[in-house]
């Protein structure tokens, strides 16, 4: 299949829509990013690329960082990982602290905030410079060390009650060991990466390549815990839009305020769709509606 | 892959856990199954069967039956089902009626106890009959009617307190078309199928099929609805624990109270395990393990 | 002070809020009374009355009702009612289920839909007759039985999905003893008692008067029981407005949504007014005005 | 009456009970108070004393300073305080933050700790410096400033994982105008005013004298306000037992985890028990069987 000319007729067909949905506005870095833009890219595990649109534009990769975390958090644990945080669906907003209390503490899965809080506890414990180890896995997975905003960073600290509500809410269960800034710290820095489709669909190749980075051959999590962080990005990457995300696209996907998807085809390739515009789950309408489009005209699909 | 020899192993493996769980009790002739009996068996979509254990004896089919009525449902009226029920994984016990009341009688999808009904009272709103819809079904998928057990139909009547209160919420929301008694009525019968491990590894075929089914080359659903069937197993079908059936066994799968489990894998077959005994979650303690065994020796996963 | 010529200045007052408000449409019978109608009366526990507007025109009590079930209740078995049912302010709206669940089918209140449920599913478990109990009780409390209006009663029944709902739900937890179409039989029908502001005042003496009715001297539920019964009214009488009526009226009060509220000042009198015209929390909005301003003129408050 | 024999025969009574119950033990400074402790003590608007045990032991008053703290803000900004805080009951745990999601950073009173912490925030934007506002308040009520345990605002601050998140949360509602740590510092100073059951029968005196405090005739708050406060306190004073206390006890309390339970008998007099062993609902046993017998010898009630 010719998958540059299908992207392109894809970035056609979306045209459009760009525009639509809401640009997050809770910090003003992100506020100010223009919502007329739109990128896809993929790359194979054999190493064909094709792209479209703005695909070479950075952008602040927000939640699609909690992948990075968790495979961070299995490469220093392992499964212990899991014995602080579920891998279950939240059927809750993505940063309610409803299901924290009855739950006591243990966030459902590692893909809402509360979540990746914890994790980010547990690379502090694992890690003397966790914020350092998150750079350098970029270099392991596409050539380069990652790139911070540090603007989107302290913005976020600042005005992030919810997240420190969170971890707060989490150490009142004794299920964060770490001090609650620095784990605060962490989780904002790694939210500001800023990144390009381009990049992203090279990074995150070892998700559909059994664990192995393509290209390079190197391993960054073994096959079964590359096959489970698949499983939760399908059940637990795009919010509470999870079921609907498995329903009409069927693939991995782990989306971020940003703007950003990021969707795995285990044994196929790794595609990142990008457009600031937000539907009311926190998810990109254009990103969501290129990979749907995707999937129906390859037939690519996990079920 | 000689899949007979894969079944006896692992039914040789398991053999030590059977026994575990509980056996669902809320009705009499659920609670009287004796626990010690496990089967498995599977057929691929070019016909290939295996099986071990228990695998011919009859059981009750229970939540199973679920798939059958979404199958029906799609049939009769397409995509528009959705309408009254959603495709997001509830995050609470299967029967609960909380997110119900905040979702305004909208059951979160199809595979908990309110959706199901949701189908129940479409189902009756599009046929006459559709008791004998439901019979008829057997006929298509595995050449014969589907046999109900009436004592449990009827006991689930008398004691289905908490289904009734489902019902009757959802109509008090204006969701449910039809008579309160008339829902349940079809519902408790569709849950009183009796059938063997081989015969629904043989009827479910057209989820592995892209909804044509193997043999008799049926069409039972088209190839967009098959998929959507199977990824709504995958995120819903094993009750509050289908976040851990993804992660640890990643194939659709549909449980039932009666200690069965059909799993899914897209483009290749359909397993069914079944032993009585369950977890806490209401899943069987035995297929599951057995599946996870079948998974993990294969390495066939969606992920 | 003089009575009489208070409720007319409240009244007077009151005059152009009258038509404020819903009058509840959920069945016929109530949803064409006309709202522009109020009346207040009251009773002092040694024989004034006094009275204006509307105070003679029957309407249906509705919950109002509820108190005199509780009564029964009491009268029936004493504190050993309370096993089923507690005495905590809801915090959820009157008919809710949410709590239900987490507390196990043991309705908050006697005063929320479902302790009433289970109120009258107690005085069936006492009495062969119990509707004739409640006829009967009129008799007691102001010297004629307590007329019934077939027709709300019977639309109550045909369309109560929400009663229902919570029957079967609490029934589920092995919480109600009785068919459950019996118990909504005998709830729908104590809903259904009509009277007048003037009877209401005059039925009501008991709770302001220890436990005894004023004037007929009959004890009808001893000191201990009257004061109780009068610390419900004030914590869960009104609602989900419980906690604004003890703020705002300060006594103990309870309303119906026929647009009635009896307010007990202990050792003093019994009120009721009464407009059809609901606020957002089912409570009549002219009826609580026009308690409050009898509270602010008199400085009669329990604290 | 005579009060004083009436103390020391509750005192003999509830003796064999004292030790009951657990203390608190989230601090160390609560921790190692001995529980074999009680005191009881009143003071009649008139002037009367009574006491007996160990009615002038000093101890930490943790939320009894709630009342103290409306008190401030009603003094302070008058009804607009009510902008921002309910006056509901909760139906939940003292410290949940499920009801602050729904209710969307509002908290249902002022005497949940949401809502303390909500009236804390409005005396930071009110006064130039509020501990010393609360300090002096003392002076006021009985003649000494109040004393604060310095060790236990700052254990309660360090340890407080589960207010630190509710300030968080309510902030990120935009409901929380001042520093987070500003907010958490003047809640933790209050909580630790250290007083004996003597003076808090003496303090509160106000709120049995319409506002006005006994003896000085300083003017506290106005006539309605004391209503609304001691309101405020039958419904919300006793976390998640409020209507349990309203129940048996029938007269206005606030309890706090040191073991004290102040009570207001409107136009007669301000009791104060004090016992540190804890029942589960954090009120303390012994203090609360003795207000039962207080309430029950005397007949005083508001009902």
């Amino acid at each position: 299949m010719n998958y540059q000319s299908l992207l392109d007729s894809i970035a056609t067909e979306v045209a459009p829509m760009i525009g639509q949905g809401k640009v997050a506005d809770y910090i003003p870095a992100l506020a100010r990013v223009p919502i007329a833009q739109f990128g896809i890219a993929l790359r194979t595990i054999d190493g064909h690329t094709a792209a479209a649109g703005d695909a070479d534009t950075p952008f602040s990769i927000q939640s699609v960082s909690k992948v990075l975390g968790l495979t961070l958090g299995l490469q220093a644990m392992g499964p212990t990982l899991w014995e602080r945080i579920g891998r279950e669906p939240s059927g809750n907003a993505f940063n309610s602290l409803v299901q924290l209390e009855s739950e006591r503490g243990k966030p459902r899965n590692p893909f809402i905030n509360a979540g990746a809080l914890c994790v980010a506890d547990r690379l502090l414990s694992a890690h003397a410079e966790p914020a350092r180890v998150f750079a350098e896995l970029g270099r392991q997975l596409h050539g380069a060390s990652f790139v911070f905003d540090e603007e989107v960073a302290r913005s976020e600290r600042e005005t992030g009650y919810r997240n420190a509500a969170l971890v707060n809410f989490i150490k009142s269960f004794k299920q964060i060991d770490n001090d609650v800034e620095d784990v605060l710290a962490l989780y904002c820095h790694q939210c500001s990466i800023v990144a390009t489709c381009t990049q992203l669909a090279h990074a995150f190749g070892y998700l559909a390549n059994g664990g192995e980075q393509p290209g390079t051959g190197a391993r960054i999590v073994d096959r079964e815990q590359a096959r489970r962080i698949n499983s939760v990005m399908l059940t637990c990457g795009t919010y509470d839009a999870a079921g609907e995300f498995a329903f009409k696209v069927g693939i991995p996907c782990k989306s971020g305020v940003g703007g950003a998807i990021v969707a795995v085809i285990p044994g196929e390739m790794v595609l990142c769709a990008w457009s600031p515009g937000l539907d009311e789950t926190g998810n990109s309408v254009v990103a969501r509606r290129a990979l749907e489009l995707f999937v129906t005209r390859t037939g690519l699909s996990v079920f």
